[in-house]
């Protein structure tokens, strides 16, 4: 999950100089409006990077009227929110309609301090998820526009934080002994914190994951999602006159650039020979693991999601040439059929869960909900954004009954995309994969690319992560998916 | 929570002749629209009663349509069923939009047997009670109409049953060992029913919790009570042009008769000795007991509620009479001020929780939401519905914080309480306590008795039971409280 953002966003000084104060003028127009309306704003400022949540509520107090915006640093708990249950400190803080209350730390990180430190057990945890999914929920049934950013830090980065930050004179003093020991624990903070936003990033209540290495790229990009979700809730609630319903903020505010994508290296290649070689050696692999996944009812699916013509149906066969045919089944996703329309989305991927011992390889799948619905206006903006936490639910369960689930994007860039394209209408048995609306697509790329970045941010947790397979070359990539299988099929047998 | 079904609900053979031909022709009708709506209908049939929701399945499939609904029996799962992720059973039979899917049992049996069978540790009944929250969520989010039935036994009615039906030779077959099983786990089963129930008491999907002793009534009901969901709905859809917002089915759909209120014994009464006496003997309990609980900070709310002129004023303070002034603070719960519409629902009642050792009392409570809001309009439907949810989550929340928790309704018949308004308006230091709302309030005295059950039904948790006070008399209800209190106290200590 947190991999996701770990690809070095940034903003140079100029762009962020530029940037801010046109948001600063907005922020605080629509800071004003706010108080005539009749909702509350909680903005909840989480992450691993206490500085970084720091130094971006002093850079919100710059950007908005700190008169009509609460800070409630909710940490350690004092004597008396102790003689209280656990949420009182955050109930009695809420801001009142019309109101901005920004929280610190609060609910997330009070729950993965108290389990970190063995005051709360493994079904005391789940318990406090639960409780916190119906407070955010209770929250934004109630009117209140809930936006939750995670700041996010790798390890290598945490470190030279702290570091540079001792030699630093204005931030010195803010290190504690505590940031060294969260460096000490990083490991186990970041599995605790994945299962935290996992479980409470919801349809209603979404986490905003922000990479938080840069200072700028962090303060411009909260700054910037706060504006727009305000702004349209203020047009929404203006314009509707209608009773009450939740509107869940976009889940990510703009094109974030670079995206996910821009991290895969798509210089790699293979010549023929390592290819033929390795073919071998992984499809023997693979027929071997599979018979004895076969023989010892362990199921696996593969899902294939990736660009127009980056390859998808060439890695299958590569797959599938190793497989038992009775052990394995390829069902490529189209739009769905009436019969499947009148029923749940999730509905028609049910249907094709294979029994025990048995693979199913789902050429495109159930993302289909948040890539091309989501950007051919398919789906409904609360269809595709609940979306996100209906998938993670059905991959957690096809987990919990012991499923191998992989998920593979095949990635190319546009110009390989178009050579492919131009190669297909010159051979003859390919012409027929061909359309003009396969050019169109091209049109929409961006929006398709901050929809894969979505997807990845919401969708790749520990046990279901997101394999991102460089595709240009395209004799590397079949030697990468039969690889990633291979493996997963051996550390399971 | 089972409790307040225990109430002897019956329908006799005339009345249920006179209403079965009605509801038919209703049903039937509902069913045709259906098929041309865009929703599907899943109804739920599960609880104790397994030949009850058997014989109620027959019912319903003589009152409707069965070529358009489609009955799931799900006990334990085949051997198909057994290679697959747990909820593949459910979402493969799930109806189609326009159909109605009937499911027997399913996925709150199956959590329960696991669970009692060993199968599921209690971490993992917690997970998958949070599935079946965020299937059914999801269904809702959907579109599906979703009803769900809990048919609840007394433990002697369940005893009575098995052996009546096995000397009735249309029902002697039907017994399995099985039933016998579960009458000896009878105990240890509701318990974990209640956690099932409880937990999966959503505003969104609520439970209707009917009792079962009598088949007529429970037959009735249920039928009635499908019939006003699915024509309230198919109105709704046809009214509305809006996008779809999910629709939750009222909670009681008639007024029952009897209410759990009629189970009240009001005939009770206390003489003038023995009443100075016992009042002496346990205000000298309570002083001691709450002089224990302040020391070692173990705090409790007490919460009262009542008809009008039902006397919690008196009771409350016979209780403070006995305690530290120090300690306690009593909180009259008027109208809500500006500043309290401000903010979410329960967040007047949080801000009063008692610090560590200190005791609340309310005076009328966070129930108004379900109680006076609801029958006067000033709550919608679908706030005071989702009410009942919050509310347990916040009980839950004290009760695992350490507060005793004492939830008391003072209840007197429509007579006594004309007697006492009279007796307000001739007394002089009384008569401001009388308005000419206080009569205006006597007309909705059925609403309020409705609106009282359905939230005895949905509240009353083992963690946080509502005790009904017979209180008539209002020595004995005195008395009564004061020495409920010091039980709990006494258990707590």
């Amino acid at each position: 999950m947190f991999e996701a953002v770990e690809i070095g966003n940034a903003l140079s000084k100029e762009a962020y100089k530029a940037r801010i104060p046109d948001l600063r003028v907005n922020l605080i127009n629509a800071q004003y409006d706010l108080q005539e309306a009749d909702f509350p704003v909680v903005i909840l400022l989480a992450g691993n990077d206490r500085l970084g949540c720091n130094a971006l509520l002093h850079t919100l107090h710059d950007l908005m009227d700190g008169r009509y915006m609460r800070t409630n640093a909710l940490g350690c708990p004092t004597a008396e929110e102790l003689e209280r249950p656990r949420f009182w400190r955050y109930w009695r803080t809420l801001p009142r309609r019309g109101q901005i209350g920004v929280f610190l730390g609060a609910w997330p990180l009070n729950a993965m301090q108290d389990y970190l430190s063995g005051n709360l057990k493994k079904v005391d945890l789940e318990r406090r998820l639960e409780h916190i999914r119906r407070f955010e929920q209770d929250l934004v049934a109630d009117g209140a526009l809930l936006l939750k950013f995670w700041l996010h830090l790798s390890k290598d980065v945490f470190k030279q934080r702290l570091k540079a930050a001792k030699k630093n004179p204005r931030e010195a003093w803010q290190i504690e002994a505590e940031d060294w020991q969260a460096y000490t624990v990083y490991d186990d903070a970041i599995k605790v914190a994945e299962r935290v936003v996992h479980e409470t990033d919801t349809g209603e209540a979404p986490w905003h994951l922000i990479e938080s290495r840069n200072a700028r790229y962090r303060d411009a990009t909260v700054g910037q999602a706060i504006f727009e979700a305000l702004s349209q809730r203020l047009q929404h609630d203006s314009a509707d006159t209608s009773p009450h319903m939740p509107v869940a903020p976009a889940t990510s505010p703009q094109a974030p650039q670079p995206t996910i994508l821009d991290t895969v290296d798509l210089s790699t290649s293979l010549s023929r020979s390592d290819y033929r070689r390795q073919r071998t050696t992984y499809q023997g692999q693979l027929s071997r693991l599979s018979d004895q996944a076969a023989m010892q009812g362990i199921s696996s699916i593969l899902v294939f999601e990736g660009w127009d013509a980056a390859g998808k149906g060439g890695v299958i066969r590569r797959l599938t040439a190793a497989m038992d045919p009775e052990h394995y089944n390829v069902f490529p996703v189209a739009a769905p059929t009436p019969e499947e329309l009148a029923h749940p989305y999730l509905w028609r991927f049910w249907r094709r869960l294979p029994r025990a011992g048995d693979v199913t390889i789902f050429d495109r799948s159930w993302y289909g909900r948040v890539l091309v619905e989501r950007v051919e206006g398919l789906a409904s903006a609360s269809e595709w954004q609940r979306a996100y936490s209906e998938i993670n639910d059905f991959e957690e369960q096809l987990g919990d009954s012991g499923i191998v689930l992989l998920k593979f994007w095949l990635h190319i860039d546009q110009d390989e995309q178009l050579r492919r394209f131009r190669d297909r209408e010159t051979t003859p048995y390919k012409k027929y994969k061909m359309t003009d609306e396969d050019y169109r697509n091209r049109d929409s790329w961006p929006r398709y690319e901050q929809a894969v970045h979505d997807m990845i941010l919401h969708t790749s947790t520990k046990q279901a992560p997101w394999h991102l397979i460089p595709s240009n070359h395209k004799r590397w990539a079949r030697i990468e998916v039969l690889k990633t299988y291979c493996q997963r099929l051996e550390e399971r047998l």
